[in-house]
């Protein structure tokens, strides 16, 4: 392992990371708040990360083991040292609690300990709300956007960090992708603000944060109520609107900049993505119809709710925990599918989900008609056996995962419900799960073991799995 | 595909199913109750199989996907005509709910839609219990070790209906195999059923019918209170013990027979499978202690209901659903984990577990030390990529259909955990669940959409997934 480039590239990371809580700092001075607890972040991040970047090794090379340990190690650091802020100022003295908001951020989880959020300081809100948009799109990427790196070893990186069961690249230089990555969110993020702004008509403090969390597709909000707290149908659709929009495979707007329309119109995971929401809107409205005075509330918030769940973003604009059982079935099963590869999304995602289907169908044609050939084919190519595979692996090891954690967290004692819709609210970085966990409620109650339980479930999630079980897998501490 | 020689086997299995007919026939001779129900099913049953069984037909070759064919609509018809004596008997009027009833004993679950069991003929109950003891080892195993038969389509046969990821035989020639099993399968039933007579002082009547639900690791019960009912320590300790023992993978006993102890000794599967039985049953006594008097009630408790759980039996001798969150969840862990492959006991398999950790562990390697050859071994052999592949895509399938039902019952109304035990309790064919379908409750308050959704769980679970897909794949009735 090339621990010097290892050491060397996350400190540049907390480099990163230490710049940007130069935003929220700035946004404490204008509302006349304290500065101190992100100056002193802001000054440990610098004496930390000082020594390995100044010096570069003159090995660079790196391979994948080494990407799925950057990744991981890079996405625990800044963590670690994001919730500092959140202890210093005395919003959240425990600091445990404060990595399992940091972690809930970054990893666009949107799950809270804080029981009460109107009122607390501007500038720490904004940081909170921040992370959930430097997290939807992944620092490392915007670390191979801003800096001049190797080829080779950005792809490592990108590999592990950007969602989804095939990993596409836009162009062939790596540096150029996450570059058209970034431009592509923070064009849809403006966008997101102007509408607020203007249709809407949301305070510009206040169109900000929800604009971050809605384009991490995050769901931290800075009222209690969340969304729902506006009373403003404009905004419900808008935002309701967006994460969906931000649920989308990235490379879709690639497609659309470079007018290829036809490949998006052919493209098969945003169809099924397209048609999830399509049916379970009418399925939840349908459901819930009788819970509202008119017809139009009721598509408003059985599509909000839908899209807040499917894209993994976890705002609210009603209490859905006490809809009827098969509409929060629906709710349940979108948590686990997830929206699109790809995209700021958690979850399964749409194209494994189909990929698995597709896999089930191949079997069963295999034993009718032995003989014939069988592949699976997905957007127009055949996938690799090794795909497939890793697909149905991936799959089990993720229901594995969620069982053992519902199982460890059941020693607080909660019911099952809470216990494991807070597991999959944090696996899949969702947010809200159901009844203690659900959209009123949050995840104060929790044991500390519980709430580093979920927070490994919120990295585990984000990451897909491999980097996080890599990372503490004792194979690669041992020499060879 | 040969239908005349699909139709010929099927025939054969009903007129099996007439002669088992004949004994809970006896058993209402002898308790003074009416047998028309039982005379009119075999007759229907003699009347239905005649034509395709007189005609035998010359081409007696069958293949992989007429295996799975027969195997599937001989478990869908023997329960479609079973049903009958509960409906003629007036015992189950509504001929779904026999349906359910049936299926719920052929394929050991022992979930029930009877609010009251004691005061029924002892007749039907007979019939009822006797369901499991058949469909514990299988029908077609049956037919196999009394019919002589072409040692080809009986592996066919024998491949779709024996549980497991990897089908072993125990000796070259398929009538042996099976042989050898059902005579294991009766030597151990036959010493259950001398112990609970002689040891436990249980009538004669009750210890056949719990020994045939032990057996088959079924567990419908002819009491109220199931086995708790009994109030008898000696009795949960003799059936607690055989249901971990006909939880075992049967190579194991013949292993035994033919004096292979240090194969037996170093079986992984066994192991595994024990090492759960201690744990599970230390962590549930320790959570449980309060609940009883002494602590020797609670470790008869507690391993009662980690062995009933894990081996899939589904019997009680206390409301569980009362304990605290943490062992419940225990026995939720256990409910999809299983009891071995190549045993009556339903779940995912233990050797299907550990085969999908070491696939993690050798995907993880495999990322460290990318040079280097990394297999999965079982039981001191390699394991193919093939059934690597077809394990990890096994456990994908399981969970999809497992949400999926637990989406489509939640029509109904009931909790979310009702819901999601009673998919589990069928699919992984134990019974009882936990709230509504907890083991003081029972299924009876389902709609009819969802109890034939439950019905196909359980088949489903029994004959692991492919053998009920392809039956109901319309790619199976296309032409070629």
């Amino acid at each position: 392992m090339n621990y010097r480039m290892i050491g060397y590239l996350l400190g540049i990371i907390l480099l990163i990371e230490a710049a940007l809580l130069c935003l929220p700092m700035i946004v404490a001075l204008i509302f006349g708040e304290t500065t101190v607890p992100f100056l002193l972040t802001i000054g440990i991040l610098v004496l930390v990360s000082a020594l390995p970047v100044l010096f570069r090794p003159k090995n660079t090379r790196i391979y994948a083991k080494e990407g799925f340990v950057v990744v991981a190690s890079a996405w625990i650091l800044m963590s670690l040292f994001g919730a500092l802020p959140f202890v210093f100022s005395g919003t959240i003295p425990n600091y445990i609690d404060a990595v399992f908001e940091t972690v809930s951020g970054f990893t666009t989880t949107g799950a809270s300990i804080l029981t009460a959020i109107e009122g607390l300081p501007f500038g720490i809100l904004f940081w909170r709300s921040f992370t959930h948009w430097v997290g939807g799109m992944g620092v490392l990427v915007f670390m191979l956007a801003i800096l001049p790196s190797d080829n080779g070893h950005a792809m490592h990186l990108l590999r592990a960090e950007v969602p989804g069961p095939v990993k596409d690249k836009l162009v062939p230089k790596m540096r150029q992708t996450a570059l058209i990555l970034y431009g592509i969110y923070v064009a849809l993020t403006l966008l997101l603000i102007l509408l607020l702004l203007t249709v809407a008509g949301m305070p510009f403090y206040d169109s900000l944060v929800n604009a971050f969390a809605t384009a991490g597709t995050g769901g931290f909000s800075v009222k209690n109520a969340s969304i729902g707290a506006y009373n403003n149908p404009a905004a419900e659709w808008i935002i309701g609107i967006f994460m969906i929009v931000f649920g989308v495979n990235f490379n879709i707007y690639f497609l659309l900049l470079i007018k290829r329309f036809r490949d998006v119109w052919k493209n098969e995971e945003l169809r099924v993505y397209l048609a999830i929401v399509l049916v379970a809107t009418t399925a939840v409205t349908l459901n819930t119809l009788s819970y509202f005075q008119t017809t139009g509330a009721a598509i408003r918030t059985g599509f909000f709710q839908v899209a807040t769940i499917l894209s993994t973003t976890g705002f609210a604009t009603t209490n859905y925990d006490l809809w009827p059982t098969f509409a929060k079935s629906i709710l349940l099963l979108l948590m686990i599918i997830g929206a699109s590869a790809g995209s700021t999304a958690g979850g399964l995602k749409v194209s494994r989900v189909t990929l698995v289907f597709k896999n089930i169908f191949r079997s069963i044609k295999q034993i009718i008609r032995p003989r014939s050939v069988n592949v699976v084919r997905q957007e127009g190519e055949i996938v690799s056996e090794r795909t497939l595979h890793a697909t149905a692996s991936y799959v089990s090891i993720y229901f594995i995962i969620v069982i053992l954690s519902t199982l460890l967290i059941a020693i607080d004692g909660f019911n099952l419900e809470t216990n494991l819709s807070a597991v999959l609210a944090c696996i899949n970085n969702i947010g809200p799960g159901f009844s203690t966990v659900g959209p009123t409620g949050n995840f104060a109650g929790f044991s500390y073991f519980s709430k580093i339980l979920l927070t490994f479930n919120m990295l585990v999630g984000r990451l897909e799995i491999m980097p996080i079980l890599i990372l503490f897998s004792p194979t690669l501490w041992k020499k060879n």
